[in-house]
């Protein structure tokens, strides 16, 4: 995931995007190697360390199935204090369903992780992607991650990467680095790494991202940060709207930077941890299975900002939508018919739908007229579509991909 | 849609299943003819007359946008207080989104069926079927009309359950029986027919449903009696989960037997009803697009009855569960992640998961050693899977169907 460096000035510091990933702030180092989970012999475990214990905050999956890693985590935080030192991840098996065996598996991840690192258990994460209702190889876990602590590196962070993958079809890591100098402060770095889902298999390629910073950020401000940055980057994203039994993103402060963020430089920090989840998420999206376009979701108008982000998602969420995408068919109707069955406020009369910079529905009339210049518009691979819901003030974005394949081209041209 | 007749006796009277659809019932006509609409010169006009005022009752879809002939029918119900003498159907455009221009031509439709059967205009019920936003070619209505006038008879119910389809593979009708004898009444015949989606196209593949009886049933009764039969049959299958601009379901009750429905024999009529509505529905789900097996989804252990088929619905829907069943890969795992993410409440300790009459999980502990009889039963075409909550005693069944195509195989052999 190359790109383009940007900055972006905000109230107090600078943002700069900068290549790196998950050990790139100081204090941190990381590993990815192959334990024998996956039968393919591709890397599968991957460990991350913080030099000195570091404020932690995660937020966790809302299934009312939750799998052993997640419990084990909400443990250790809630015993810790939300302190953590260590962040083990597996992936080829999700150790979800799987019973007081794998609670067991997954203590003993976080035990063997604490041993080899010289730090309390409850200082452990724990995450898991990949099969459900199958038991963790745990022996191999346990070699693996001897196998690990041995690579750690600073370097490393894009094995990690690597290493937490399952159907993604490349890594995806972001760091940026922020400038307080303007605070008279100094400058903090923030990294991370994720993995998303295949098309039709987020169940067994859970959402898990990480990420680190040399900031010292005190607990209260953290988990605020955290709250504030997810809300628009990783819960604003969809590829087929369903919601595992691990997915975790957990973030770790470690304040190697010797730079404390405090009330007058939180909004910079959330502006600099937003962006690196930002891009991260869009990796996700982008890394779909199959997807072939990334494409942005606008919903205005709507009664209550729950309303905009429930009617952006029923839209991004469509199989309607979405293969109208990728096909190239500018089937506005879709997009209007999707809101009105969201459970929404819908004022049709006052009602816009746009592709692009098309409007194709406006004052109760259809303006299919525009049709061909959407069509060319829906040739790009980065698209936006919108949505005036006519109800109200709120709005709300969120990002999906297409849907691609054979059967979904057969349909994509149904109307041609 | 031929099968063995089946007979089912009820506490007063027996159900019988009879070749037969809309037109069947007595005192009824259709006629299903070419209008032009489809660019293909398939029929797309579909016409039903009773020959007498007939009670009437009707469910329409619950999407905001509604298309115009949504509006135009729920108006000439509201004015003739329950009556109709014919409905109007055509396939290849939905008039829907398409401003007071569709509602001029819906309610054109109307006045031009009314015209030709010699009825008040509020005495004719219109549909429509097709893309979204595209004006009706109201002229080639109107021509195709005059003409399925004059091919209107009992013998056309076939070809009206033909011009309804769009990306329906087989048309679905439907026809029982009702022997009151018991009672000391005659016999009563119901018909329907119904028009489904295709896998990604419910949009463009409105779910129409039509039902005839020949009894006399007051309209609070047969307002009762559909409202009833659609919640276990229409309400209760899903092929996308969407929900289009133009649903409807009418039902005609014309007394042409001579035999009327009173409180005695309400549970007679009702099973009645709900088998000739049960009979379509599943022929809308069998006919889902690229549709290979038929799946009955059984939620037990809900702590609510909303609840049960909220969860069964989230299974029935899922892309997950579907690529999975189209598979042949027992993957329970995700029967129970998709109800955990359903929003209901879910004890996992005590819920159960079964493939057909296989279980996989149970008491909190996976069974997958059981995992190759569940996939030798996946190898059926009609198939039951199900799922305990363990968190009360209400239940729901719904009906979907699997997810096939050369993308979703490749995905289904992710676990070998």
């Amino acid at each position: 995931m190359t790109h383009a460096s940007t900055t972006n000035k905000t109230a107090v510091g600078t943002v700069t995007t900068i290549p790196g990933g998950i050990a790139t702030p100081r204090g941190f180092r990381a590993a990815g190697v192959s334990a024998g989970i996956k039968a393919n012999n591709k890397p599968d475990l991957a460990l991350l360390v913080s030099d000195a214990p570091a404020a932690a905050a995660a937020s966790f999956t809302t299934n009312r199935v939750q799998a052993a890693p997640v419990l084990v985590s909400r443990e250790a935080l809630a015993r810790s204090g939300g302190t953590a030192r260590a962040i083990v991840v597996n992936s080829g098996c999700a150790n979800a369903c799987t019973g007081d065996e794998g609670l067991r598996h997954a203590r003993e991840m976080a035990s063997e992780t604490a041993r080899l690192v010289n730090c309390p258990v409850e200082h452990v994460l724990v995450a898991s992607t990949g099969v459900i209702g199958v038991a963790l190889p745990i022996e191999k876990v346990r070699t693996g991650l001897s196998l690990a602590h041995r690579q750690l590196a600073a370097e490393q962070g894009p094995a990690a990467a690597r290493a937490i993958m399952t159907t993604d079809p490349f890594p995806k890591e972001s760091a940026v680095e922020l400038d307080l100098a303007s605070a008279g402060l100094g400058k903090i770095l923030i990294g991370g790494m994720a993995k998303g889902s295949g098309m039709i298999e987020p169940m067994l390629a859970t959402m898990l991202a990480f990420v680190t910073t040399d900031a010292a950020v005190p607990r209260s401000l953290l988990d605020r940060a955290l709250r504030e940055a997810v809300e628009d980057t990783f819960n604003a994203i969809t590829v087929d709207g369903e919601c595992s039994t691990n997915d975790s993103v957990m973030l770790l402060a470690n304040g190697a930077s010797g730079v404390t963020v405090d009330d007058s430089t939180y909004g910079a920090f959330v502006a600099g941890l937003t962006s690196v989840c930002h891009e991260l998420a869009l990796g996700i999206v982008r890394g779909g299975e199959g997807a072939t376009k990334l494409v942005k979701v606008i919903v205005t108008g709507a009664a209550s900002a729950v309303e905009a982000r429930r009617a952006a998602k029923a839209i991004a969420n469509s199989p309607l939508v979405k293969t109208a995408i990728h096909g190239g068919d500018p089937n506005w109707g879709r997009l209007i018919a999707v809101a009105g069955r969201a459970g929404v406020e819908l004022e049709l009369s006052r009602a816009k739908v746009s592709i692009g910079s098309t409007v194709l529905f406006e004052d109760g009339r259809p303006h299919d007229e525009a049709a061909p210049e959407a069509a060319e518009y829906l040739k790009g691979k980065e698209l936006e579509v919108s949505v005036d819901l006519g109800s109200g003030r709120s709005e709300s974005t969120v990002w999906t991909c297409d849907l691609s394949a054979e059967y979904v081209r057969i349909n994509a041209d149904y109307r041609t």
